[in-house]
């Protein structure tokens, strides 16, 4: 036993990584000379989570050999953390009545998830053969819009009433641990069904037996309704330290609850969604890489499109200053040096402010405060680049005005870039639309074109051209 | 009751912000009053986290006049709660030995986390007056390396051993569960200390008392050294949906867990971090908007100096080709709209790859392959944006001649950028430096000089000049 021990300790200091790579290659080697009980063995200590990946990562008419592997409750598990397109290739692949079992197993948050993948058809036809319970069930999270609580929390909790004694209460959490998705949160509700209270196992097993569940429940509830988006209930859920959050219904009845794993996965997938807008990629989630590639290029073409259009007024203004351009050639040289560093400082402000607002640090209340405090940042950055950018000119052509010109255009650019970048995230926000959309290229861009106005501008005025 | 119940339900209706704003606005207006009995009454069915977030909105002269009206207990969670600098008031502001009692309850966790922020020589003093054990737990934990797992770990956890039954490891749980962070997953140690299973509270209240741990323990386990990366341990944690992941030493000994509660405020700051650094903002954590401003200023000055340097590189270059632009003036209408276009769509590249590589979706393994798949893509868009790009010009200045150099121009720097924004991320990821150092705008200014490059000897080869 020791061994043992020291073994999968030792395991550990190859790296979780290593270890992925080294199941997943004996595990294909196993396969091709058709070693189907070394394969097994390969497979005992692993983890559900890493033989998912392993087969994940084998040819595709090995994948439902590899699964035929598992015992009935390893399979549930492990097909549940498989990506939707390996779900699906397996359920084509096998018997109906395999495709069942596992079915009417799966935990109703991750079957209502493989279900929003599956074509209509096969839904439908799946449905109607799971078990009476499993199918209202799924039928009730898949009634609920896209990205709400409702879609992804769990039916599956336990519910107590307040008359009942711990002792019965433990009675309930331990006939039920085998089935529900968590035992260490327990809601409690009356007669109709309403949320009344909580009590957590951990104070379960602290209380006296013969004490009710009314004597030692938290009465003082956080809960999100079915339609709060789903982020919400996540963050509610990271703010208060719980390891789930109770859903209720319009008539406030307990419908389901989302449990912290799930809560985890949901931040991690839209702050995911958030940094590819923020990098002017459209994505629907976080598996760039695997997403399909002609898919990811529409997204991306159609968003260049739209900053393609906004550079398009520079070639516009510069165009208007041609007369000004031909007689001070040498402004054209410092005409990127003032795009890229004032885009820059502009998407600075939108970057914190867009996270800020995203993580409910800031809320529009504080717009006007923000927006101050960004555009003194940006008259300090402004003052300080200004003059780096005076002795640099000046050194490059040697034309103390043409120096002066680019110092003051970036000054002047550094201010403006940082009241844009933080009063448009605000602006978006205030009419209901992502900041996120305000990202850091758009910024760039939009300061772009101001700063080429301003640019001429000013060459104008102290050039007297 | 019911009453009650339909209050605090009714209460989520008007959102939990808006509560947590009332809440405030009546807090500050009774201490305003003096009615210090009235405000205790009005914290009463409030959450700590969230009265820790209305004590730091109140002005600082109240701020330990609110704190003072909690019960001891209630006092040592708000405490937890409040931000390091609010922390460090009350620590100046109250007796010593109320400070001694506060500084012994906490969690050492979160007391190693305030301890870090405080001045080294109070550190030393309120060392000095801890407990022993409590003592002890701290300084075990500020031995650690900062953003290590030793460093966040908690020393409270439940151990037990592979001979106990069942019984006695309940018996166990149950008496240390005031004290302890979890008692929801406890770890089997041998005798000497070293970890060789785990149990779940849940598998021990299913199994039979008289069972021994040994008999139901899982030997199969995941953990982590005192000086894996902090963010690794909670990625770790949020693979393998844990409520905890136990932390060994170099001798494999149990040292601390690490809660999942830590985990999520782990991810959440590490993202900020990534995300603000791929703004161009270098920031600590996450809490931009609360950090001293000339810390901030500082650090973002620092980056746009460098930004600066290398954009400088671009004037290098135009004024090396003047004489190409004096002949063709026209060619500096278009240097934003190739600057911005080429820039973003580099920058759509290095935002995936870094998120991917963060979120390790991809990793170094296929550094090749993501160049290849971006690449392809930056081929396309810049096809797609070529051919509009050559219309748009056309259209502006009526030169067939012009427009394909524009056109020609885009499609080189899309190629170009993509190769540039995929490959600097892995090559970073590859030395062992964040990748997130490769953010969008570094990228876009690198993209910026190489599209200047390109341009301008493009236009030399089709205009003859």
């Amino acid at each position: 036993m020791n061994d043992n021990n020291n073994l999968s300790v030792s395991k550990q200091s190859i790296s979780r990584r290593e270890l992925q790579k080294l199941v997943q290659t004996q595990l294909k080697m196993l396969l091709e000379v058709n070693n189907l009980e070394g394969a097994k063995t390969v497979l005992v200590p692993v983890l559900p989570v890493d033989i998912a990946d392993a087969i994940e990562g084998l040819p595709k008419a090995m994948q439902a050999i590899a699964f035929r592997l598992l015992s009935k409750d390893e399979a549930i598990e492990v097909y549940e953390h498989l990506e939707p397109k390996v779900q699906q290739l397996l359920i084509e692949d096998f018997k109906r009545q395999d495709v069942l079992d596992i079915m009417d197993k799966m935990s109703p948050d991750d079957r209502a998830k493989l279900f929003e993948e599956l074509p209509a058809k096969v839904v439908r036809r799946l449905l109607a053969q799971l078990s009476h319970e499993e199918r209202e069930n799924t039928a009730l999270l898949l009634g609920y819009k896209p990205n709400t609580a409702g879609r992804i929390m769990t039916p599956e909790y336990i519910s107590l009433k307040e008359g009942w004694t711990v002792d019965r209460a433990l009675e309930r959490a331990r006939r039920l641990a085998p089935t529900t998705e968590t035992i260490y949160s327990l809601y409690v509700t009356d007669a109709v069904h309403r949320l009344s209270g909580y009590v957590s196992l951990r104070n379960l097993v602290i209380a006296k037996p013969e004490q009710t569940i009314g004597e030692i429940m938290d009465r003082n509830l956080v809960c999100v309704h079915t339609d709060t988006d789903r982020e919400e209930a996540a963050r509610l859920l990271q703010r208060y330290d719980f390891l789930a959050i109770p859903v209720v219904d319009a008539e406030k009845r307990l419908v389901g609850i989302i449990t912290v794993d799930d809560a985890i996965d949901i931040l991690h997938e839209e702050t995911s969604k958030d940094i590819h807008i923020h990098g002017g990629v459209q994505s629907g989630g976080d598996r760039y890489f695997h997403s399909p590639f002609y898919s990811i290029i529409r997204r991306r073409a159609l968003w260049l499109i739209v900053v393609f259009i906004i550079s398009c007024l520079a070639s516009v203004i510069i165009q208007a200053q041609e007369k000004v351009l031909e007689q001070a050639i040498i402004l054209a040289v410092f005409i990127p040096l003032l795009m890229d560093t004032g885009g820059d400082v502009g998407s600075q402000s939108s970057t914190v402010v867009i996270r800020g607002l995203n993580t409910r640090e800031i809320d529009s209340h504080k717009a006007l405060w923000a927006i101050r405090r960004e555009a003194i940042a940006g008259a300090l950055l402004g003052l300080m680049l200004g003059v780096v950018a005076i002795v640099w000119s000046y050194f490059l052509q040697g034309d103390l005005l043409i120096a002066l010109v680019v110092g003051l255009t970036l000054l002047v650019i550094s201010v403006l870039s940082t009241i844009v970048g933080t009063a448009l995230p605000f602006l978006f926000s205030f009419l209901g639309l992502d900041p996120a959309l305000m990202s850091a290229p758009f910024i760039t861009t939009i300061a772009d074109v101001l700063g080429v106005l301003v640019y001429f501008y000013i060459a104008k005025l102290i050039l007297n051209l």
